[in-house]
């Protein structure tokens, strides 16, 4: 690696997006004098009378979830986007709008209010990850659907007003701006190549190894170059699968595998259940081959130096560029003593 | 204004970054049971022993600031971005990054440790800007600096780890992200129109009168169309000055009276000191005309409900689109009705 990389500021470009991050090594040791987030940290019961995720109770709009006893999928009762919207196209000088219809569920990933992902045997997320898969399939075989984006919240921190363990699926009409990013780079590079991009990356990462934070037969788990988030990680599946419903049931468990192996890692690094937004990233549903994308799992945890401080992307970061202190390897270096 | 826009899910298109955001007008009801933040209430007193921005007081690394009377800059002792990097490009294979050279600025806005721009007079605002000025011109002289970021973390909740009233300029060698964005599009209309983008959009948003928070002789405060944060605004200069210098000493004042107005109205929506992160995009400063660039200045409040309740741009924003609540129009009318 090159040493510059860990002394001096520079910019590190997005082969996925076409962006740049903005790297400043030398900044990790400016004191923080700012804002202090609460983690709660203390046990939550296995079931909360209150909470409208857990199995048997009652939610918001009155309906009762049944007592469902590993996941749970319903579509969200407040839901961003909806099939009812009317198609409009708004053109009217530069003013420009149209209607998006779409379907947002809720996937409960156990009916134990207490635990989280990192809680969860393998064989738990695994029923998550098959969750996952039929609901792309479901979703995306709805001729409205072109798209279909799984992520989750975690942590209050990141917005999550419910601890229960629990993501979303947001599926939708057309391809959101991340995505558009993503399926242009990756469609340029197929075309030119005839080969992934990120399995070409992969192949290269796996080859330096400096960045690989835990590898099974069928997946690793990497900081990307270009990570923005101080302990971004991202999992990727060594075959150019286009999207999660393509791999089999051994995949499925290798994928749930390293899930578990990077949740556990992250809840270590500050001792606190450690808060994230993840994201698959896929094919869209649209009925294309798509045969340039190579689907992938990214995780984006604020915290930076603990429980309690989290990193800002803020003025220089919203008008400017993503901004990090410690590189990618840091970060890498740290996670990977942290993985059994 | 069309009726969809208020009631059914839809996307807007920004002009200038050529990026969607989701508005979902109907799930600005969703009940809250997140996270709260706290907007310290309390009033400061007008200097602060251990400050490390107030006059005559020490800094960190051992410097004195001087009795300053208005606005006083320095180098930011922690900066990201330093002239002392070395040039380097990495081009291996998959990886991409270069060197970046820069220079960071922290700019006091006041001696008076208990103000923010809000409760300063509009006078002392015209010095803020003076010095915007002359650090634009200053900076951007510099032959390594091609690029001047002006902007300000207002609040805890924004990063911000001093209330003292304060901004900072990142200047640096190459256009983050979102200038070579806007830097795209304008030049893309410029050249095809022989126009402003901006200018042009502005006498659309002047004749629709739709979108319009204020409006002096020479500024005008609105909510763009595409508006991302629940209550952004932007002031945008009705000439087609490419950047902040070119300014009149009257248009200083003017804008001067635009800040002041429009962080008052900030104040008075939740009844507390307002956060946000501010920042002016203007022409780089490579040496090149650069007409196809009509300078800004924009807000982005983290604030959706209360002084309590922000928007959590996580998620479904960081992997898909940014998505709102409100519709800008909404919030234009409740910003509207606070300016007098
Ligand atoms: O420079 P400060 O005030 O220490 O830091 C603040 O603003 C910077 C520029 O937006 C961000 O990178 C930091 O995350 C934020 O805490
Ligand atoms: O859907 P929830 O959990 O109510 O809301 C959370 O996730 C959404 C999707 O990322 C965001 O738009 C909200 O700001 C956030 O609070």
């Amino acid at each position: 690696m090159n040493k510059d990389l860990q002394e001096y500021s520079h910019k590190r470009y997005n082969i996925l997006t076409g962006e740049w991050v903005l790297v400043s090594p030398h900044r990790a040791k400016r004191p923080w004098q700012g804002q202090n987030e609460t983690i709660p940290n203390e046990q939550r019961p296995s079931y909360d009378p209150i909470c409208y995720l857990c199995a048997g109770n009652t939610r918001i709009n009155g309906e009762q979830n049944p007592k469902y006893e590993d996941v749970y999928v319903f579509t969200n009762d407040f839901a961003a986007l909806q099939t009812t919207s009317p198609n409009f196209f708004i053109n009217e000088g530069l003013l420009k709008a149209q209607s998006e219809q779409g379907i947002c569920k809720v996937v409960c990933f156990s009916p134990d209010h207490s635990k989280s992902l990192a809680d969860l045997t393998v064989i738990d997320i695994n029923k998550v990850v098959k969750a996952w898969q039929k609901e792309y399939m479901l979703l995306g075989s709805n001729d409205i659907i072109n798209y279909v984006q799984i992520f989750e919240n975690k942590g209050a921190v990141m917005g999550c007003s419910n601890p229960h363990p629990h993501g979303q699926i947001w599926s939708q009409s057309t391809l959101p701006n991340e995505v558009v990013k993503k399926d242009e780079r990756q469609s340029a590079y197929y075309n030119k190549n005839k080969s992934s991009l990120l399995g070409d990356y992969l192949k290269q990462e796996i080859q330096a190894n400096e960045r690989i934070i835990y590898e099974n037969e069928d997946f690793v788990v990497l900081t990307p170059f270009w990570a923005i988030w101080p302990f971004e990680t991202m999992i990727v599946p060594k075959h150019n699968h286009t999207n999660i419903t393509e791999i089999s049931d051994n995949e499925c468990l290798a994928f749930a595998d390293a899930i578990s192996k990077i949740t556990k890692a992250y809840d270590q690094l500050f001792e606190c259940s450690f808060p994230y937004s993840s994201g698959i990233h896929q094919a869209p549903t649209d009925g294309k081959p798509n045969t340039h994308w190579h689907w992938h799992m990214s995780f984006y945890p604020p915290l930076l130096r603990s429980a309690t401080v989290k990193k800002f992307m803020v003025g220089y970061e919203m008008f400017g560029s993503p901004q990090r202190d410690i590189t990618a390897e840091q970060a890498v270096e740290r996670l990977k003593s942290l993985v059994d």
